[in-house]
């Protein structure tokens, strides 16, 4: 099955939003084996949208188009959608009633102007909202199918889910394209090309590629096969042979951040930390607090971007200030000490370092020490981190939060 | 004059990576009045790149495509353009020494396979590479120009800058939009919407639009003129309207983020700032230490997501913990005392809350408490922030830099 994506809104072609619903989508079909095989981007504009549709359906089986839904004049995908495919409009008093509900609950009324949301192609299916008050429209022409959701990414995943990727899997019978992502960290990039060079150049089903950010490289492998089932007993030995591999550098074969995985880790283990952070300014913390449920393993964090709070607060010595200095190995590991202390934690993490793009406490941009202190053990790691201020912020918390994971792995001497 | 921006490469109908050049390249052609009326992306099939370029000429002027031009077999743009255009490739000396000095430089030989990049169509002109190794290709055919670039962003933004925009700039003539955004807090949208409506109903050049995103506003001008200065001629008036309108929730009309107009304020009033945290996990932390220099004015964050630690650490009272509790006006009070005793700061902001989707301390999801101390102000707000986790916890790091922001602009009591 042949999928194009369309997305549908001035704001994309004027460059002020990303087309982000178009990676999205692509991922999601990706993932149950439906290829895609264009994508469009059109203005806020009747003709040019009928014009992006018909084309569209001319080459693709189906066709999954985002945004100009809402109730506002500049909304036209339900006028182009009547052009391209000659359909009439009929008000459903089922949205109306649905409609004027969701405003009645939110203490306001309906503007006369949403009432055009209730209106559907006749002929045509909708799909209910239930953040949004745009329905989706699905839309059924000479054999293709074409589905219009609202742009608001949130309200567009939502359809997705709960509409169109059942569907489609369903259309798409059985055959699946299955992927599976192993995630390393604290190895070079080249070190895992290296590992896995015979494998990445061997294999075509499954495919092997990899890709690297900040601190981190992830190895993909997608198999495509019949159904879910079999593209899984293809991938399996190759996963087990790329974990093997590359051994203590993965940190989860699962769909989870490196966060995530430390969360897990410490949730399992019944240990709480503490961070006391410099130059990453409070991004430990930040990841560490993205997920709900963290306040049962995370206590807090220290920022402490000064030296006289790196003192007062954290009490790192004057000794250790005045000799090696802020970005030191002792400092880290006297900001992890304190921070374990402060917070009573069972395990704690100190870095410090130049963000840049200036030296700082006589070290150069992009020199960081990361410390681990718990009660049975001690651990610190330095480094140069490579790239511009963002990206030095980005390799330091994954150093710290590789150290944590590590610990929590009992493979620090590993 | 009308472009269209084309995206080559089967990553990118996978979803594994944005069309992230699309973006830019839209924005800077806007800038300098080029209309784009269409986004294209293709995999890296030859056919389909082919009927991709000539539906684009069929109704562009201008097209500009990026990806596809690297040394291996999955790189098929050069082909695709033979075939869409008729064109026949010739090797140019000079770029095969440019590559073979790169190869030389970085101490390496240059496999053959990279000789490629040194044919270009005949009759076509090239634009030599700085950073990487692949030339961009400049075709004119029947009146239409299309420019091919590398989809390395790095390399796509070098061309663009050094010879694509130049040159459209050119031949786009004396004409010449021009944007300006207000960003404004503190204010609903539909506050927004109502306090503008006749001016986003009267004025089409310049034009008045307005996006809102978690706790802020953005009101964005644009104007079409014949030159850069009569562009800017007709926004003034308007821009000085919209601001008078909006009057203290404006808080830049630059392009700078709210805590970057945090950090000028308190640069330029000599004051240093902490934060005490909790359902924001050092968020206002992170994003006040994103500027280079930051140092000069931010001193550290307390981020304690415990109660024990809001206790022990930010010395938070314990009636207030056993009355109130965590999440109330008093602690939020007690929590930026706090930090601005353990950092010896001028000014502090506390926050605390329920992000959810949990309830926290007896207080609902998106229950949220922000407080400012300083030795001349005292001051807290409270609000329900809407949306998920991620949504509240925006929504709390905005109010607690708008605090800020009133204290320093001395409009705290406005």
């Amino acid at each position: 099955m042949r999928a194009e994506v369309v997305g549908i809104g001035t704001e994309i072609l004027l460059g002020q939003i990303a087309n982000s619903n178009a990676q999205w989508i692509s991922e999601r079909l990706a993932e149950i084996g439906v290829d895609v095989l264009h994508h469009q981007a059109v203005g806020d504009n009747v003709d040019r949208i009928a014009d992006v549709f018909r084309l569209a359906l001319s080459r693709a089986d189906v066709v999954i188009a985002t945004g100009g839904l809402g109730p506002t004049q500049d909304d036209v995908t339900r006028e182009a959608l009547a052009v391209a495919l000659g359909l009439e409009f009929a008000r459903h008093p089922e949205i109306e009633d649905f409609l004027r509900e969701k405003f009645r609950s939110l203490g306001r009324s309906m503007p006369d102007i949403n009432l055009v949301q209730a209106d559907v192609p006749v002929g045509c299916r909708y799909i209910m909202p239930e953040r949004g008050t745009a329905p989706g429209l699905v839309c059924e022409h000479e054999g293709k199918r074409l589905y219009v959701v609202p742009g608001v990414p949130a309200e567009m995943r939502e359809m997705m889910h709960g509409t169109i990727l059942p569907e489609l899997g369903e259309l798409a019978g059985p055959s699946a394209l299955v992927s599976r992502v192993l995630r390393a960290t604290g190895i070079p990039e080249s070190k895992v090309a290296e590992l896995l060079d015979d494998l990445f150049r061997a294999s075509t089903n499954p495919s092997v590629a990899y890709l690297a950010s900040s601190g981190e490289v992830k190895v993909r492998l997608s198999a495509k096969a019949a159904s879910r089932a079999d593209a899984d007993e293809l991938i399996r030995p190759l996963a087990d042979e790329v974990e093997r591999r590359l051994g203590a550098a993965v940190f989860t074969t699962g769909d989870e951040e490196l966060e995530q995985a430390v969360g897990r880790l410490l949730k399992a283990a019944g240990k709480r930390v503490a961070c006391a952070e410099s130059l990453t300014g409070g991004g430990v913390a930040k990841r560490l607090t993205q997920s709900p449920g963290s306040s049962d393993y995370f206590l807090g964090s220290a920022v402490c971007y000064s030296e006289e709070a790196k003192h007062s607060v954290l009490g790192v010595s004057e000794e250790t200030l005045e000799g090696p200095g802020v970005v030191s190995e002792e400092c880290a590991r006297e900001m992890a000490a304190g921070a374990r202390r402060i917070f009573d934690a069972d395990v704690a993490v100190g870095l410090t370092g130049a963000a840049g793009p200036e030296s700082h406490g006589g070290a150069p941009p992009g020199q960081v020490w990361v410390a681990l202190d718990a009660e049975d053990a001690q651990e610190a790691r330095g480094f140069r981190a490579p790239g511009d201020r963002e990206q030095v912020m980005r390799w330091s918390e994954q150093a710290a939060l590789d150290l944590l994971r590590r610990y929590l792995q009992d493979l620090l001497r590993a």
